[in-house]
């Protein structure tokens, strides 16, 4: 037994309280972290609202986890006492399914998910299977690194599985949370990378962060001007878009890939996909292996999300601070 | 020049019409085939009746040809006069944009259409560019052949782009003149194949064609029986379905792809591309190389589209058969 101090929403949309939780005898597959910082992501709200009908009260959010571990049971493998470690949206999957046995455990059908039916990341302790903790590289910035764990898998896992190339031109849509990580992958892929942002405004800021072109993808006419010339496009957005005119920009087996959950059925066109060979397709996070493949890959390129750090006690202020939007871009509260 | 007695609409939805043009002097990289058959495919009719917009009168309609080399310039590669060979719903392409020189023929920019703008092999005689026109490989059935080369390969082609394993399990929605040659091809490509068919009277015969299982489409819990379990799905009719009921049948990463020209835009649920990383796709015909190679594969294990055969002078009545649904599975026109 292991009593946890952490931060819970009483009932649906309630400010965090603070809530004291005891964790049963730790399993022989199982590993204790302490949290040294937990990001905060759009996934939490929606859990804390019970947008999904999944949540049940009290409810610990937080699933950008990085810190170190604590406890271990005896058939943990590659962890130690003390190893820095992150763990996100997953915290445990079922191990011999197909899906798991074939590397994809963020397919598994009866994954456990690290805020749903348990308690997360908003607490001084939390508590994996240890597939899904990760050993963290050396040389990584823990204060940045926890949002690599749900949205900077999430963006990634797309490259990799489009198998997209550095020799690509690629384009993502909607540039927050994710599509800046999204951005500064591609950039560091080799990619040629296009921003297509609603916000002009934003364009200074893009061009920064690394993207070679910026594009207002509210004039049809700017979209017209790059027809035919995209490999990839990333969106990241969950809002109802005109598919076929990004279609339209994909150069003949282009593919067109969502990780945003657009709650209104995309309208394809068949003629659009059947005459360039186009596709449309879609992932949630990525595999373990992927997800320590990144971690390496953020290292060697220096690539993290920006960050806006909150103190754990904060935590109600930092979702406000979310909510009105203003968050720039991502996330992180400090235990 | 040369005189090519053929049969053509005189105008927009017409009977067809004994007709004769002239063809220029041969250029150097062109090749002019007797023709021995002719498939009769759903396109021609689009074509006769412009469907598309695209039609000009008088128009020779006819492009799943095969016959014999009679002249060739002198930069055609690969050919010679005497040579059986075949040619499709391409005629040429340019040679040299990213397209062609990727391979990709069939998706090259300002490719020629055997029946757009020019005659087609409804004819004694047809010209193509020596690198649409394929020699058939030794042993073929000529008198089958010809469906091979538009519906052959459009079916063929997906099997090849999506990277269909033979440990797969796939399914085939439509089981006409193109869904037959789909089931075929992937019998024989080693898959476990389940055919969908709104016509359960067809069962008998869909079986002894090879496929293992046929499944209602008309049966919501038909295919509820199988949720998650196909890995390939190809669409070959050019109605509005259900997408999402079909989606839900796909395991895992599994691929809903469309030939058919489904005039509708597809309404495809976000959330049921994400949470399996699953995609749709579309495509139309294949290249040069992979019309080659399924040619070989066609006559290693004996595939040939289930034909009927017209005399070209009958070319109304097979139409008519063709427009009446009546055709088991494809129709040919014998020169």
């Amino acid at each position: 037994m292991k009593t946890v101090n952490a931060y819970a929403a009483p009932s649906a949309g309630a400010e965090l309280e603070k809530f004291q939780y005891e964790l049963p005898e730790l399993k022989n597959d199982q590993v204790d972290i302490k949290v040294h910082y937990c990001g905060l992501c759009h996934s939490d709200m929606s859990m804390i609202n019970n947008d999904w009908g999944q949540s049940s009260y009290p409810l610990v959010p937080g699933h950008e986890i990085v810190g170190e571990v604590i406890a271990l049971g005896s058939e943990v493998k590659g962890l130690k006492k003390g190893d820095k470690v992150g763990m996100g949206w997953f915290s445990g999957s079922c191990m011999h399914c197909n899906q798991c046995m074939d590397g994809k455990q963020h397919l598994c059908g009866s994954s456990e998910s690290t805020i749903i039916g348990r308690h997360g990341g908003f607490a001084d302790t939390v508590r994996g299977h240890w597939s899904w903790v990760t050993l963290l590289p050396k040389g990584i910035d823990m204060a940045k690194a926890g949002p690599l764990f749900c949205g900077g898998i999430t963006v990634f896992n797309p490259i990799v599985l489009s198998g997209v190339q550095p020799t690509d031109k690629v384009g993502v849509i909607g540039l927050g949370g994710l599509g800046h990580m999204a951005l500064k992958f591609l950039k560091a892929w080799g990619c040629e990378v296009t921003a297509f942002t609603s916000s002009p405004n934003k364009k200074e800021a893009l061009l920064k962060m690394g993207a070679h072109h910026v594009v207002d993808s509210t004039n049809p006419k700017d979209l017209e001007s790059i027809a035919g010339s995209l490999n990839f496009i990333l969106n990241t957005t969950n809002v109802k878009l005109d598919w076929d005119s990004y279609l339209s920009t994909l150069a003949p087996q282009g593919k067109l890939h969502t990780v945003g959950a657009v709650l209104q059925p995309m309208e394809i066109p068949a003629f659009s996909l059947i005459g360039g060979e186009k596709s449309v397709g879609g992932s949630p996070l990525g595999s373990v292996a992927l997800t320590r493949k990144m971690l390496e890959f953020c290292v060697r390129h220096n690539i993290y999300p920006t960050v806006e750090e909150f103190k754990m006690e904060d935590v109600n202020k930092a979702i406000q601070h979310l909510e009105e939007g203003k968050a720039r871009f991502r996330v992180v509260l400090k235990a």
